[in-house]
């Protein structure tokens, strides 16, 4: 009786559901029958809630059978990257030594949010170990495997989000992102994802990585869709003290307002440079797209990206320094090496990197009084293979794991909200970051509504399966 | 004609002024005869600024004279150690590299109040190099000495202060406090010294060394004058981030307050350890004098001091890297020591000494609902021998430059308002820290008022001069 719920988006299948076209229950199956088709192939999952799953699906077809409200996203099946807490599973974040944690007591506030309006958790993903991580290979579960050709990285650390969003198993995943870990799967996966400003959306119940710039956010195929989920998840939280003052602003009814007024510009110099040609083209299109031709500097960028490593593998270290000590051979070698490392850093090096953040991210805001958007590639290049160790960029060869996240790093580590577009290249997808100041999501959402209806950027069908 | 100003309090040459007993321009040149006749043994003055001292006497002379009104500290000479800017001086902050600095344009904010309520500036004073010191010694200007025996340390690092203060040079100084910068020398002069809540005082124009724990503050030989120098130079200061929001809560009107209401403790554990007798019989007396028998412990004191110690020396080789790298053998080498030590400390054991800092400071926080003020020796003994290296505590040799500040550091890093008051043993007197919750600096200055009034503390002459 239900139709077809494969390849449908959240707002579509929220709107089936509320109007009992679909069942929550028939879209919960087909997406837990994707998974079973799929994901030996993606790995985007490392856990399936399929008793949960239905168990909620039926509840919100009971409540629209009863004649209840059906909530803004009524039967959305989502998935959530391992470092949430769901309720009776241990938060691996990644890592194989979480897995001794005692079962969480309570789901993360975001996926409480999800499930307020009416979405369905399907299960958690597979990810980067303990987000420190661009491709997405992961040295316990396996790497996740992108959509569009199986043999290329998902990118990372989200990288099962990506690939589970991107191969359409589920219209809506979330992932964190510390220093590009939405952005970076978003744009090797050609997907929509939203990294939201510092403090915007709840991080309680969730497994950190470097608490002054952790942020949780959404992926979808579509801007509607993030939007959706965006809306669903804002809102002050006492459990995050980083999130606790900001009023919801919901965006879902800004989108389609027009952006003809918005002052476009693109990010020069070190956003220039250390680029394959892909992601000039990508840049290129989306600029002209907006008639944007303005060229702008983000000053001491590479200072920046220096600096957001230098606090990320310190506190990093600290974060984990007693795991290092008492299980070492439990890590990732890789992984461990980089805590290692960060575990020796000279405190005063990061004192001054501190200083610099506090600087930068003054001389950055004031950029924003003449621009209201800035774009940057979301990665140097489209997705590289599995295993590949180096690319070489602007001549010299770099390691690909350590240099994926070179556009992305200077943006996170002050807090402010970017939209990873993907803009549909053949044979590989690629994205641009669409940058705002903070707390104006709104804008950079419209511009990328803007930039979908144009047809510039879209989410492509994932042929790789 | 004038009536001899030596000796007298900063309130009565304030009176004395006021009512035109004494010429401002008299007690300034007493002042400066003072000097002249013991600093070449306190060694306290790096700069006498006679020349601007008689100018301002003479200014001040001449406004009441025209009959303007007298300001609180009309006349009153006070001298403040060298990391204040001066104008038309380099800042050294006890340094030698610090000489080259350009020469200041504008005195420190604590200056200009200070003078701003009739006060005379009669020059700048020794101190540690840097401020990282407890003893008040200094390669390059030599010692401060101590004005009860001048084989004696002053303490410091504001040793300069203790000495021209407990010498009777001055009847005020200004000093800093970072780990105990103003509460060692306090107590090893035998004078009274406040350290305020942090944030309370203006640090502008001044020199830092951990700009998160750095305090300045008053010297005196009474708590009135302590109280009249503290409400002359309260209020914000747009040009100390730290010091923009409190408004001006005048203590001087509260000092003489009935103090039987206030709930007393005494310090114990950590506190009552790595003692020498005469700080044991110090804190009892002042004890005895309020009526205390309640012990509380303070949680993990000794972590706290080792958060501090990691803290410090790591923010102090953040801030002097370049110098460090520049000109090495421009510092003190036992400085340099320290500093080159704290530029290797790593990174994750300071975030981890940052995350107990604010888990300690909650809990300290908290006692402070049950008691009002807690007894704590400033130092463990008196004022060591000059050059003395090691003593020992709890049966255990320990290097005395180190372990000064073993009970004041626990205190300030979490930014708690202290006046250091002198219990005047034989043949030295030692202070007792009386330790107040933030912001009631009232509470602390009234205690210390009473114990004066009832004459378990005071200001013994200088009989080393």
């Amino acid at each position: 009786m239900d139709m077809n719920s494969d390849g449908l988006s959240a707002s579509d299948i929220a709107q089936a559901v509320a109007s009992r076209k679909l069942s929550a229950l028939s879209v919960t199956e087909a997406a837990l029958a994707r998974i079973a088709k799929h994901d030996p192939v993606l790995n985007s999952f490392t856990d399936v809630t399929a008793d949960r799953a239905r168990a909620k699906a039926q509840a919100v077809d009971a409540a629209i059978a009863s004649g209840q409200k059906a909530g803004p996203l009524a039967g959305v099946p989502f998935a959530v990257k391992n470092l949430f807490d769901v309720q009776g599973l241990a938060t691996r974040a990644g890592s194989k030594i979480n897995r001794d944690l005692p079962l969480s007591a309570r789901d993360a506030t975001l996926i409480e949010r999800l499930e307020a309006a009416g979405a369905v958790l399907v299960g958690a993903l597979n990810m980067g170990e303990y987000a420190y991580d661009f491709t997405g290979e992961n040295l316990h579960d396996g790497p996740s495997r992108n959509p569009h050709d199986a043999t290329r990285m998902t990118g990372g650390s989200s990288g099962g989000s990506g690939g589970a969003v991107g191969g359409a198993l589920v219209p809506l995943a979330l992932g964190s992102d510390t220093n590009g870990s939405i952005r970076v799967p978003a744009s090797f996966c050609g997907i929509f994802g939203l990294k939201p400003t510092y403090g915007r959306l709840s991080r309680a119940r969730s497994f950190p990585f470097v608490a002054s710039f952790d942020h949780l956010g959404p992926f979808a195929r579509n801007v509607a869709d993030l939007a959706l989920a965006y809306d669903a998840m804002q809102g002050p939280d006492a459990d995050d003290a980083a999130c606790t003052t900001r009023p919801t602003e919901p965006v879902v009814p800004l989108l389609a307002q027009d952006i003809g007024g918005l002052r476009v510009a693109i990010a020069g110099g070190y956003f220039q440079r250390n680029v394959f040609p892909e992601a000039v083209e990508a840049v290129a299109r989306v600029a002209k797209a907006l008639g944007a031709t303005r060229t702008i500097e983000i000053p001491e960028a590479a200072r920046a990206r220096a600096a957001a490593y230098v606090i990320s593998t310190t506190e990093g270290a600290s974060l984990h320094l007693d795991r290092l000590r008492q299980r070492p051979n439990d890590f990732d070698p890789a992984v461990r090496d980089r805590l290692l490392a960060g575990a020796m850093i000279p405190a005063p090096l990061v004192d001054r990197a501190q200083k610099f953040r506090r600087w930068y991210r003054t001389q950055v805001l004031e950029l924003f009084k003449s621009v209201d958007v800035i774009l940057a590639p979301a990665t140097p290049c489209v997705a590289p293979k599995l295993g590949q160790a180096t690319f070489v960029l602007d001549g010299v060869e770099l390691p690909v794991r350590a240099n994926i996240g070179i556009h992305t790093q200077p943006i996170s580590f002050i807090g402010l909200p970017v939209v990873a577009v993907p803009v549909p290249l053949e044979p590989m997808p690629i994205g641009v970051q669409i940058i705002a100041a903070p707390w104006r999501e709104d804008i950079a959402l419209r511009v990328a509504y803007a930039l979908e209806r144009m047809g510039t950027v879209s989410a492509p069908q994932p042929r790789g399966l």
